[in-house]
């Protein structure tokens, strides 16, 4: 008996999502996965410790199954109601749960290409139908393309990435003026932006934000994002969601994180001034082709010493600086991002440490691509 | 438009799985959902201070994505590989993979009834179709319905839920010569019982194994349990499974646990001894009947003062404590599950309260059924 003919054929046939690595050896100079370079309030911690207390006694005890509190804090944030507040494990888990209620064969799902990598991977695992559409390289949101898809329910990464254009809300209601499926604005970065589309939930009743905690607010290791959206929608969404499916630390956590707005002012503005001196420095000191970034990231095209750019170029700065500990994140398998490498930001130390290397990169004699 | 009509049918039409309640105010005795009565292991705390730190630094950054040193410290436990290993945000979240893996409107998947109330759910927003196998009032398990049965997974939850009743090894390699699909054995209470299925994952390639950090080792808020079988069936999970499913302090707080077995023999012990005063003192001296339980829980028939026992009687324990603040389960929706309460086995001092506040409900005078 082969036990993969057990299982449903699609699933037999599946290629898993391919996170960006996360090295567990030392001295790693980490710029690939869009963590924030400065721990979270130090509330956090405080919140923790008081729920650990001496002995973890609280751990033995299930966690509030809806989240409760945090859908309070969440709603009352963004001048919601908590009946427009879904809380997921990462927000991972709220696009799975979008998946698994909107997606089918029947109808197909909609994302752009480039975007987040995970939207195909979920419409996979649910044995749905993908439209894709694709992006030229000016990275303009392609408003009457989506507006005319046939999806059912349509994926779209603002700011956008791995590229980190932001789309405006102005371009966005033209899209939910037309389009007739559900639109989920996947707003992971939308904290480094200069607009986000949560003021226009009460307008448009087929939108969908979906807010993380893993990069603005530091807690990419706890795994806390979260949907806002009609409550009709939060309701199929917390019909298919697991019932415990925050654990306690990770509420705490998350509600000690959005009672400090202060302190993550302060850490929005650092990394947003970090992230605009470094794409300046990219293109217009070494004159790299660079997206202008609302997000935590820069996407820029390197140019080696003899000036070339390309999918080759990109591959050796990359493995140039891995070969040194400084990982960055290189997309390869789609046209429009294979020239080009995605810059986490980091702490102003990092960005020197990575500039300092491209340079020795430029210098480096031996055949850069 | 109609949001709910741009849903998938069937996810329109899902109820919710209910949850045990969760009580937020103080002064509950808390026997509803199998929790232990006694804190996790003194190393978990201590474990998840030092992950803390200061600042709480380590948590900006993402968790190792496979669970990878909590996978070895699970194999070397039960004296299997890594590659037999699959990490989940809780047990549910496995069971919600092998869902997602094998079960499909095309073949059937198969459980118990009673047994854990959540696979039907996990079914239905599957949209597969269900092959329920009732037990009788004996709760033995019906081997050969089992191994005729046409499904292409079965769950089985061993000991059973809400029963307590555990199946032999015997049984299970019965079942398991026979039945052509993968049997899960959902050992979420398996601790407390004198035999486990994990002895058969080497003999028996169509075997699962499903067990639970949440009831044994008293970290239900922490959300960690796993998966054991074959490489082919490990793969096919992580395929399915989110990339990042378990965080950082969850991983940190199961390394620390499963490490600390001494502690949680003692546990063990004492909660198997509290089950067992708790159900001689239930079957002999108030001559309820009651289930021998090789779990964490003691179901028994309570009757009233007039000798009379059934559904209603049991509703009118139920309120009784529950207007006392001490919360037990009751399973009205099964015609074997209704006449009885499901009583989690707290500290000896929690069960003192809960054995007088019967004896007070045998002696209102109002009626009390």
């Amino acid at each position: 008996m082969s036990l993969s003919s057990l299982a449903l054929p699609h699933i037999a046939r599946l290629h898993a999502y391919t996170p960006g690595l996360q090295p567990t050896g030392p001295g790693w100079v980490k710029l690939n996965t869009n963590e924030c370079p400065y721990p979270p309030s130090p509330r956090v911690a405080e919140a923790l410790r008081r729920e650990i207390g001496d002995d973890g006694g609280s751990l033995r005890l299930y966690p509030n199954p809806r989240s409760a509190p945090l859908r309070t804090v969440v709603a009352s944030l963004h001048g919601l109601g908590g009946e427009n507040v879904c809380i997921g494990n990462g927000s991972d888990d709220i696009l799975n749960l979008l998946i698994r209620a909107f997606c089918t064969q029947d109808a197909a799902t909609g994302f752009t290409l480039p975007s987040y990598s995970l939207y195909p991977v979920l419409v996979e695992i649910q044995d749905g139908r993908s439209n894709a559409i694709e992006f030229d390289r000016s990275m303009r949101l392609p408003v009457e393309r989506i507006a005319a898809s046939p999806a059912r329910a349509f994926f779209l990464t603002s700011p956008n990435a791995p590229t980190g254009v932001g789309f405006s809300n102005a371009e966005l209601e033209r899209v939910l003026a037309a389009f007739r499926g559900l639109l989920v604005v996947d707003e992971a970065y939308a904290p480094f932006a200069d607009e986000n589309a949560i003021p226009l939930l009460t307008r448009h009743p087929n939108l969908v934000v979906v807010r993380s905690l893993s990069k603005a607010y530091a807690l990419a290791g706890l795994r806390v994002g979260y949907a806002l959206a009609q409550p009709e929608i939060i309701g199929l969404l917390d019909r298919v969601r697991d019932s415990y499916n925050v654990n306690r630390l990770s509420q705490v956590a998350a509600l000690a994180a959005l009672g400090d707005q202060a302190y993550y002012d302060g850490v929005i503005a650092r990394v947003k001034a970090t992230r605009d001196r470094g794409a300046a420095d990219l293109a217009q000191r070494r004159g790299w082709f660079t997206y202008p970034s609302q997000a935590n990231f820069i996407f820029t095209e390197p140019r080696n010493g003899r000036g070339e750019a390309g999918p080759a170029v990109a591959k050796a700065a990359y493995d140039f600086l891995f070969a040194r500990k400084v990982l960055v994140r290189h997309f390869p398998s789609h046209a429009l991002t294979a020239p080009f490498l995605r810059l986490s930001v980091g702490t102003d130390a990092e960005m020197r440490v990575l500039s300092d290397l491209f340079d020795a990169w430029l210098k480096t004699p031996a055949p850069n691509a």
